[in-house]
């Protein structure tokens, strides 16, 4: 029963063609999705201000193209993630004014200005160099949805003095991702030092017993800081989504 | 928003007291679940004829008492799974018709006769004596939900000869169900030999690598033969319950 | 010992030339399968109506080539799963009516027509669009076994008002297929939702932590639902066999 | 080097009877703690109104009476988790004012009323009854942190329309804290259907192949909805901690 | 259909009364275990002179009472594995002659002497004395089987030594078993020195990362030694087994 | 210290140079390595028959061809496993007479006629036709090992009237060597159906949970039938080697 | 071949009643061991002068006791781990010199005084006050293997400024044992920080994932720091054993 | 606050202008790092003559010459690990007096000479040939560290004579690094045979249940033999690092 038939039957109880208790009736048993349920996702969308994340991987350039046309008609900004730098270029070449991050293999097409609607700062720690890719996901991530985003990168705990040099920006941040491979202990000593939430994120860094990223995600499942959650593996949209929903709380 | 709610908004309808818009706009708005979305999974129960299965474990005494006596009182049978023997003696002396099997830790108590409503035989089928407790657990379940049950205890696929010397039984039944611990063998051998969907349970029986039920898991998920799918370690229930749904059909 | 040794034998018990007690002895010993044990097999097969399935992998085209003309003798029709898109073309060379799916790389060639023998519906649904290609072994494999299939794509838990808006194509279902990855957690609202058998199908989509598809099956074997049953990750085919099976019940 | 010896070393700079060369060396080579570093530890716990944590487990009760009578000189509030009841008992006795929650084994002693500093609601869901302990932890931490918090238990996703019937509740929250065993879809759902945090707590409720809460972690780590960050097996008191956090931002 | 059937028709196949072809269809469709099969099983028992093991776990006294009564008729010889000190006071007021060994849990009844059928000697070899209660459980059966064994316990590869100093009694065996828990090291060390087939057993000995013997299972799985194979965990008595049939050819 | 040393010493005690006192302290500190200690290995080798296996893997065409040159010098015989295609060929160039199994990856190279001297038959026995390549290497390492080796192919658990037709051959084994992927339950049923030792080989075939062969070694460890003992995955060399050493007891 | 038999073949020679070359002969095939080997090993002791450790787990008082006596006789201290209370009274009633450590499950029994042949201070450090009975067995060890040994408990992560506060005893120490539960983050801290080898130790110390110390061990393997290795989990013996060693070079 | 303001705080105290109190306060909330804490860092360096190893892998040629031209500056010796041919290539045609060892991908360029500081010889075994890679990763780490360093190749435990042949150069080193796949035992006899500290290196050496070094890595934390302590898979960096640290004490 679409919004029409929903009209009709208002129409007939005015009418006085269906009494009161048919359409009590027939509004019960009514598919509760007909009834403007879809909307509810559509005010998240726009309360949100971040209607559509794309995930590129398993995609072909010609989906990803046809995706992004639809929300670009409806004037929304687009996130791609998981996005071969192959198909980039393919996107790229029909929406020139597109940006690719390839490190990162993260798009980002702007047709309206992003709203700076995040109250502070988010700060994101990564352990050591090859971390920073996942580090940009979240950088891209939530800056797209509308935060300030400072980074503090290769400060991993084997040269700690190198972390306690930056704790004025520690301290500073709303919100704190903190992205490490290996054996996953920088979130335990952020954590520690500051009294904002952190968003800990373990990356596939590492070999042998890294195990692709579980020794580094166990580490921070146990960390003995209180204030931190994690996130999946190499989940750098992920931290950067949730640390963007509370840095605008 | 509750039934009262709305009948008073259709009578203002009726009344032309508010537009068909505002109501249009009330009802899109209104949560779903007051439009009698909760009756839907009061027929669930009655067509189902089985309402509610108590899950006996980390509940005291007294907490299930209360839920029996609800359960009674709408004239619904009772089936409790995973209830020490000590529990099921308070629940006894309280409904003295009830019965306890004790190897499996079930309970049932039936407030009104069973309808036989399964179509044919279930045929539960153990590897070993070990494996019989979960086995009576699916047989109990089965029944109690109206199905004609048969069992063939103790033919591992160690002695092939005892399970082919039943092969009538095997190929008579409706619906089976293969119950092994160890090597979890037994489910190939059997879906090999009939042409009916076999329910597998993995049990914990074993040691060593048997590593609480895992091989027989991951075995019986190996297998070569079509036509088995999978329930979790020991849950004999659940073997049961999805086997009547079958035998129902 | 082939038949004929057994009709000389019978011949001579009947000639008087073996005595009862010999003839006896000699049939103790027969290999039972000389006595049409693999007539049996044959009966399955044409109770059946789908006497052989191929595992394309790890067989050469020339290989698969030799088995189909076979078949084709003898007026089955066939299905060959996990086939190369490389030796689908070798085969479509020499059976040109056969039919490639390249998504889930199945491969179907129909010398007869398929009959209609499943009672209902089977209804196919995923939880995101990247698990497709498994559905679609289902979908496959459950329609050449001559059942009537439906599809609900891209309903996964995230929105759940996806899955919702559909409950009527949900419940009209005789058997349910529901293909995840991730938290493979889709079977589990299916199943709290339908009264009819759910066949979970873990897909190995996911990244980290999915590791490769164990998240989402171990899930499903720990549905807090009832009537789910689950079989090996990415074994689309196998869910729609024994979905078959339950459908012809 | 204390205090007493830096404001010795600046006199004796002042009187000229060390060169500033000489004090500068000095002051290049003090342990940094010794210039007030600890007091940076004390200003944090000032900040934060909640100074300590005592972890009970491995603690004898004696050696919890010692560290509680410190705090309470103090003035400051405690929360001891992981107290066996025992040990609650010899507490208790020593301070009659203290509560203790025997589900959760949570005890705090208030030396003074908590001030309400969270800015909204922390809303604390559990997909079963079993889950409660764990939810339980979550809920006294974040009270006793000054948050409000309301619970919504028993709302797994096999029967989704429970849930559903929540929306309300599920959308004023600020911060949602997600408690569920078995297949730990819950987070997932729930994370679908807010804007805001959600900290998942995977808990051991199951038996099987829900592997001590393993599988709930699992699929929440791998949850489709964005917005959803993890913490460790059964650690309620974490996910109030840093629901806290979030909740004062 | 039993021997007395199947003589039936051969008398009426004799007497003209079934034609041969009749006959022929009926035997092709008998049961075939039914034509003496499980004589064959029967047959085996008494090739092995060693009919039937009992698995302790799991059984109550009576039970086994009941089997060992059974089997003592049959005047077969008795190994009892797993069976607790409690339950094997029970069978021994029943049975005196039986004799129980308490670090190994095993319990032998014989009923008639053993035969000396291993053609050379077994030997047993423990890298340390917390692994002899295994070792111990393959001594026995493999005596009870009719086997000559010899032991050489505590030859650890920590002190490789003790093991170079039994050189002789390793040259000298027909089979060996090496049982070792830890590291698991010592079967490719024997394996290196012999020529003889050498069946290793892990044991659960160890704490920490020897995961109950897992740590020596796989080590032993991936000796560097040919001439090794494995059993269980802790399977004294598979091993024993193997050995016995090993020893006899 | 050589042999040189220690004749020169024996004349000097014989020639009453050196005290026996002296000569006794130097013998006992003599390094016992060269005692002629490596003569040992070499009659070991002389007494297998079968000096030397090459590990293809990791080593260069050209480092192994040295190592062939060397044995054939002696005129032993030659077993490569695990040579590339690509490394074959480059032998076969130098020694044209070598032979080179491409599906199981095995070169052999004859100096001399291979000597008969196992005493029965070895009969290999596999699951599926993709098991064939491990078998097959346990094949040829059999053979070149001086055993008489039959095979059995493609006779799984699934269609277990195809293996019972097989009953002669697998009782007139001498040894047994049974390869199986997938679920690896077809050792347990052959195990008990013969009374002589069997050789399990899990191997690598299989998807998901197969986890690389990982299921069908625990299935092998966890067999219900005695008589079983396992080897690496996929290790068809170790599992010839072994039933060798057996089948020359 | 003992000495008796050695002296006589020389006495032999000496008489020209054995040829050279038969004595040669015989000298090769003598089993080394018989020269004199096990005296090597007796030297070992002797140099390290710490002869025996008793591992107390599975031995019964009068085994120890037993092993004590000797030990004692040849005036060798005594090192006991893993001694339960019960078994430690039993020795402490007939050695009331010795000591036990009722935290760490040790007793010692010094029948010579300790020499103090470490060259430096071995420090142990504890991320946690659980983590102390794990680095106290460390203490112990290296104390009766004549060390000095420093203390610095409870220094987490989580706060690092308390480790930061201790750097000089850092810096001086020789060896360093770092002790961690949990995350296990604390090696890596503390390895950045120094240049000497730091030995970590993984306790079983958590909850949830920390899986009995397997995240603790896998972080420390994953150190990102230099000159970090790594002991079993809870082995606080070996950790202490071999800081010994290298305190002594 | 750098250096330049710490010193006109002593001249402003020295001066009169400042309050020793003011002084006091600034002095105190110093960030400890700008009081030359990172000197310190520098002093390490200096100390320990080995300032910066380079983790070749995800970094670029680019980046890496630019590293490599800095540390050329400052006189100071480059050891790059994990750096594949194609980028040594790249590196050696700007530094032509680097050199390159491909085996273990391995790069060293010394700008001065090392300074032999390592007191004693430090010993590399390996199990097998093909565990020579790690080994020499090992022994360029050591020998760049100032180290002299011995090997002993291919004396695995399976030809145990191999090994032992070799006492002299095992016991006479000071420290020795044991590098061993497949099962891992060679740490544990090696261990056995000396009084020096064992550094174990797993190395994914192996096949099936080698789980890529897993299997060696669990064998050697449950070494039987003390002494021994372990680094990462495949860690040979690691090792020679912590091995040239203990020969420096």
């Amino acid at each position: 029963m679409d919004i029409q038939k929903l009209e009709n039957l208002l129409k007939e109880v005015k009418a006085g063609k269906t009494s009161i208790e048919k359409a009590l009736a027939q509004l019960k048993s009514l598919p509760f999705e007909d009834l403007g349920f879809t909307r509810i996702d559509h005010h998240r969308s726009l309360r949100k201000g971040f209607p559509e994340v794309i995930w590129g991987e398993g995609k072909s350039s010609g989906q990803i193209l046809s995706i992004v046309r639809q929300l670009k008609k409806k004037g929304q900004n687009v996130l791609i993630t998981r996005l071969e730098k192959r198909k980039a270029i393919d996107i790229q070449k029909v929406f020139p004014k597109s940006r690719y991050y390839p490190r990162s293999n993260v798009l980002t097409y702007l047709t309206q200005p992003v709203k700076p609607t995040g109250k502070g700062t988010i700060l994101v720690v990564t352990a050591g160099t090859t971390d920073i890719p996942v580090a940009e996901e979240a950088v891209v991530t939530a800056q797209v949805m509308g935060n300030r985003v400072e980074t503090l990168y290769d400060v991993g705990v084997a040269g700690i003095h190198r972390l306690l040099a930056e704790r004025e920006k520690l301290e500073t941040a709303r919100v704190l991702i903190v992205v490490a491979g290996m054996e996953g202990a920088l979130p335990s000593v952020v954590g520690g030092l500051v009294d904002r939430p952190v968003v800990a994120v373990p990356t596939s860094i590492g070999y042998g017993t890294s195990f692709g990223g579980v020794t580094a995600l166990l580490a921070m499942l146990n960390s003995c800081a209180s204030g931190v959650a994690v996130v999946n593996i190499d989940n750098g949209f992920g931290a950067g989504y949730i640390a963007s929903l509370m840095n605008k709380m």
